[in-house]
């Protein structure tokens, strides 16, 4: 049996201007700090102390990882990161006013956008101030693998890569693994973890700041689907405020 | 050639308590967090860039990496830590008042603990209050592995394995390597970079929060001995004030 604990950062820069962020790396706001503080907390209280650390290598997980892990005194843990973690790729929407998109494109279309499984926005040319073609943390990633945009399928076919390889070893070895990542990265690992449908991960939102706690078995299969929230309450309530979220 | 960049972490709360710290893992004070911005100024300055950040399990010193490689958008490279680049195990000084040992001990006593490369200070009951015997971040050690006292001939012994298996792996693969440490560990590490005498590092100070930078050779022998700080009026006026410390 070992334990997966699964955090969203909370609200950053970019949440505040109400613009589509995916790959840009912005940093947290002083209400993201806020709710990154609320995690060791709830950790603390559930007595979970993470072994190890994975991330994206995006600023405002990075950043929820650091201040949750020095916030229960395990700052010193082994920490990993990788672009496959990341948030899912907004395309041509990156640094797009989300309600001026509504307004442009339609409710249908942006729907689609924002929550259809398959269907991935335009996408992003590699010459926008928006883009990730030119940054040093992607060099090494050949030019096929970077993303100029995805749906939510495609963010599953390249996290799950990084479960199988990094996270279940720990997994394995025992190790009480945290992951703090981004709200679609997240949506992905738990479709796979839960065996979500299609249409159920559509419907499905991950609160901000909130750790999702798996116990795995010997076969990494959760033995409560969809996990716990450590303050369920509050999950709830995050849960309901999300879904209206850029409306 | 490759790069190695060196930094010490600043001020801690301890530092202003005037008490001895070692291995207990107290946190940067306000001075020691500005301390640690001026180093991402620095080193943007010269265009540096780290490609591998290595540091301690103590706080201090990950802060302070944390905070410098935020600074130049390096937060996201990997980040390796271990026990061996820990500050020296001060044993039974650790939490005693600098001042107060000064005066119950006499001056050369004190200085002699202080400053003598094979002299440790006596060891640190495993029930103090300021052990590490039972620390979460060192259960994987073999007791006879964790120090109870050090003088900086042991700190030498134990931080060179990690030299020679962990860090000189990253030189040797062209990467521009940051390591962010304690006074002591980092005098280790200059004594063996610059085949300093015993003699010459006891008066050798490392001043905190200015990148001291070393290029090497094929054979890992600095092309310029000392290196060479990114701000080197700072770096002399720094060294004579830590010259003066606790006195």
């Amino acid at each position: 049996m070992s334990t997966l604990v699964l955090l969203r950062h909370g609200h950053s820069e970019w949440n505040a201007l109400n613009l589509f962020t995916g790959w840009v790396d912005v940093d947290l706001n002083e209400q993201g700090v806020q709710e990154a503080l609320r995690a060791p907390q709830l950790l603390n209280d559930a007595g979970i102390a993470p072994d190890v650390s994975h991330t994206s290598l995006l600023r405002r997980a990075i950043r929820t990882a650091e201040i949750t892990l020095n916030g229960i005194d395990r700052h010193w843990i082994p920490v990993k990161r990788s672009w496959r973690l990341n948030e899912r790729h907004y395309g041509a929407l990156q640094g797009k006013d989300k309600k001026a998109t509504l307004e442009e494109f339609g409710e249908e279309q942006f729907m689609t956008w924002r929550r259809s499984y398959s269907t991935p926005p335009p996408a992003l040319d590699d010459d926008s101030e928006f883009s990730q073609a030119g940054d040093p943390r992607y060099a090494d990633l050949p030019s096929e693998l970077l993303p100029r945009t995805e749906c939510l399928a495609d963010v599953l076919v390249r996290m799950l890569p990084y479960w199988y390889d990094q996270i279940v070893p720990d997994l394995r070895d025992d190790k009480t693994v945290l992951v703090t990542a981004h709200g679609n990265s997240l949506r992905a690992l738990v479709k796979h973890l839960d065996g979500l449908g299609e249409d159920e991960v559509v419907g499905l939102n991950i609160p901000t700041g909130i750790p999702l706690v798996y116990e795995l078995d010997d076969d990494l299969k959760p033995t409560q689907r969809g996990g716990q929230y450590l303050d369920p309450e509050a999950a709830a309530a995050a849960i309901a405020a999300v879904a209206n979220q850029g409306r």
